[in-house]
């Protein structure tokens, strides 16, 4: 059994590791805490998770985690960092879901989250918790960054191409649309249910903080990638649909076959068949990503349809995928749930 | 025409108001106030308001209302109570879509409001502002009390039945279904998207504000009226559904014609043929009572079927139908856009 | 092993039995049917499916389903009484989805359902399959008539009032909102995205299908057992909200109590603390009842709010827990999951 | 007053256009014909038009259409050139909110819509009723083809960046996110509730009809105009949101005010402020299309985000805009309302 801890319980990405885990079968949910709720149970605040009577939130000091083997992370950002250090001092492996060990230049990171970095030589060390990408590095870590939603749809759409070469890197245009969990859960008008319901907006056009992060991890593939990178906000819950534009380098014809070979033994990347157009809803509440690769050859550009549940693939389900790898888990292990549909 | 202020109007009945009073032939918006927004335009707050471009907010002091012939409160409870007397000192009439004056006992409003009154008095001269209840008072009022948007659902489902002295008038079951917009509009966490989307609950079963309203116009005409209210909160924006029962006195055989007979000449309150189900979005921006009456032999129950849109002949538009009347207008004037469908 | 057909799996029951059964430790799916879909990949028709790579529908011949411990119907009415007789013969257990078994009077099931009965000697050998009323027959029962979804809102919501002799049973009124998906997977306009969201309406407000079968089973508590029993439909996919509503017999002081203790060994009813307000999301993909009782002492009445998930609790996950029953399996197995939120 | 007829008034386009033209001073509604619904009221179909009590659908024969000055079709594609040739020659105008008069090039239009073009003359004839493109032809027209819903939104973002020859024509992208409405009022699983709401996803991605019809109007601006159009559904009812990128040919800093002088005197074209993100609900029910423009120095590309009301704009206020071109009228009357929010 995996002794867990899970720091900041109280946000969407909390209470979905607080589902997932709870039906995986070697792992103990050891402690979770939240200031606010200290001394609450967490099925008070959580309707869905009065099964799990025992559980009550604790206060977030680190003899809270002194016999856990791992904490999550799933706090706002600028939290993990400042607890990293001790943890690691005392044995114990950390996931953080949000972004502070993600971007490795120290500067550029301090730009975009508005913060001075406390640990700089602990993002040196974290590993990007992108297993398709990093697995082995995954297996080693004992500090796992936990890639953005966004980044996840994005890059595992262009991953295949990217290895084979088959795009003008810097050519690619990343239209992504978000559910409204991806907001987070706290109090605001702009995701209050009458402002979100039946309307689309895009926003942060001029630039997104999962933008650097997506263009660190092309970058590490194929020096010369670049993107445009547009979100959008949708009038529902989960998921993620990633539209992926791209230009051609020589014939697409045999596109399918590159992503079909490049995933073949993803447990958790699924590429349809030609022709196909992933839903989101196919994912709902399972830690899968769902592509279909179409090639225009008119205008000798790829459109890759990725999709991807941000609360699972995209958060807590990959966090967990990354814990099985930390510790010597099957990898797939408590994530075999289908999405469900309707 | 009519020169108009409102107060508060950066809620849902506000915009509402705004939007209605746009089409209004015979309304020039004097003056709209905000503390928190005031000196910024209207329409930069409100995307669909662009058009009212010269419209800004403006502090809520009385000198700014010296040109209105009448003022909206479309504020929180105990707003307009602070200002009613001032403003019609100055001979300027008010109607209050909040509920500072809806309640006659003083001490059941400050149980269920709890705040002390500032004004009895004014609460003895407002009338509340049902046209279908007090057509000939609202004419000549100078104050009105804009009646609660649960209220008006329950009260147009029942008064035929009253006036027939049709039922047994303790024994009302009004079980209704609203949806988020009648929450406001605020930075809330229980209204959140991800909250209220695919989910129905009730809430107040022990006892809602609406309650002592409706049962004071109620028993005004039967005082044997008595009743269990049941809001739940459904996921849609607009739209009350009040689903009312009610034992029947003697053979329910007539009582489509009772409906029709009773309605014929308002000319916003649709009695639909027997049989029929209204539906919610069938009202949607429009200011009108929708209602099915039908008579269940077996039980000898009458079930009263009645919608309404929230923000219009439950707040905004209802507002007008009163402003309309006590200035001497048609009383539909600029009420009759129809339902947006779908 | 218990090895399992499904007659007719393209509906939501059928998608839903897939599923569940999906992550049961101890079901293998044996064959699954649908005489339009022959040949066909399920995961073609349902992109959640994917991962069951293999399965694919066959013809609906009674050889089929030789190899079947067990066959589950989801299909329309009138389907499994067709073929119930022959599998029965072969030893194969049955758990019909639909209506056939459920109403014991042929007539009154004749009336209803607008067909001519072909097999009354089972509906008087079938057990109604509500553990929580039933078990033990359960265990020993070929022939299962799971219940419809309504009615285990409701009768669960009833039945501790019942056994104690709490409530006038001649006084309830059962109205209940529901998603759409309990309307089924076909093509309709009145089912259409554009015809069902953000909009309430009432149905079959004279009488509904569920209505004789709710009564033949609280009857069968106490004989007085008579309901007005209203549906409404909700613009949200899972999930239905039964509001009970029944005079007292005494005081209602003891209530949550009287429920606590009638569901105490009841691994999937969950009577919420006093005072509570059950939301149908926190159901949503679990086999769960989620109970809150609520005494009015004005009024003298009990107002019971019961949620569950219309294609769990409401159907194939109810028929699983039946057919753990019915196999020897431990009541819960694959079962445990717990309610998707947000 | 104008007599207007309507063909087909059941699908969403025709329950607009009675909801539109309800409150226009200058229009009767001289009669609206449906083959299948002859002699019913339009009331009972559509229960907001219950105000219109004494409109009843008509057969759609030519004699039906005797007293109008325009017939609208808003009918499915290739009826209204079967009736085209006799109304003009009654001297009957025609604005066709199907595709049968959109495309120039015949060949083109049989190969995209699989039909054989029954009056290739007329094509020539007709005018594509794009008022902020056409103004002056269309005044002048007697037969209007009234543009597609995703070709408005996406040729309105481009006309000020190619009327100024400020991007290279070929490299236009545009990601649409449609409502369901757009897929019309019809019995079909695809768009049922259950399966459209919570969800997102492309389709069409290799060709949709509404390309060539974009490109054909793009190429008479500009003959270098080329694009990927990539449609996509969203789980809202009313709206579209165009998301269109391009490379910048020299600097962008000033594209915030080519749009504003380019749209200056449109009465239905809001140039929003530098750096603003429209929403689609701020047009629902407005015939209205917002428009915003980024520029981002780093790709040098523009982004340009529109919004319209599908139903609106898009289809049944175009149609009221073209008519009141093309009879004499306002080009803005009965078209100021406001769009619905929240």
């Amino acid at each position: 059994m995996v002794n867990v801890g899970i720091v900041g319980g109280t946000g969407y990405s909390g209470i979905e590791l607080l589902r997932l885990l709870s039906s995986h079968p070697q792992v103990n949910i050891e402690v979770i805490t939240s200031r606010s709720n200290a001394g609450k149970p967490v099925a008070e605040e959580f309707q869905n998770l009065r099964d799990m009577a025992e559980l009550r939130f604790s206060e977030p000091e680190i003899d809270s985690y002194q016999n856990c083997d791992l904490v999550f992370f799933a706090t706002p950002n600028t939290v993990a960092m400042e607890q990293a250090e001790a943890l690691l001092s005392a044995g114990i492996k950390i996931i953080d879901l949000a972004a502070d060990f993600r971007i490795k230049d120290i500067g550029l990171w301090e730009k975009w989250y508005g913060a001075t970095h406390t640990c700089p030589a602990l993002v040196a060390q974290a590993v990007y918790g992108l297993p398709e990408l990093n697995r082995d590095a995954i297996r080693d870590a004992v500090l796992v960054a936990n890639p953005g939603c966004y980044p996840v749809s994005v890059i595992l759409a262009l991953l295949p191409l990217l290895d084979q070469n088959s795009i003008n890197a810097a050519s690619i245009i990343a239209d992504c649309k978000s559910g409204t969990s991806g907001a987070g859960r706290s109090a605001s008008v702009a995701t209050a249910f009458c402002e979100v319901t039946e309307s689309v907006k895009a926003y942060a056009v001029d630039g997104h903080r999962h933008l650097p992060e997506i263009r660190q991890v092309l970058q590490a593939v194929n020096k010369q990638a670049e993107l445009v990178f547009t979100p959008h906000l949708m009038p529902m819950v989960r998921g993620i649909h990633a539209t992926v534009y791209a230009d051609a380098r020589g014939s697409g014809d045999k596109v399918q076959q590159v992503f079909e070979d490049y995933y073949s033994d993803e447990p958790f990347v699924d590429v349809m068949p030609a022709g196909s157009y992933p839903e989101t809803r196919s994912v709902k509440g399972a830690n899968q990503c769902r592509i279909a690769v179409h090639y225009l050859p008119d205008r000798n550009k790829y459109v890759v349809l990725s999709v991807i549940d941000n609360l699972v693939k995209g958060a807590a389900g990959q966090a967990i995928q990354n814990m099985n790898l930390m510790c010597g888990l099957e990898e797939s292990m408590g994530l075999n749930a289908l999405g469900i549909m309707p």
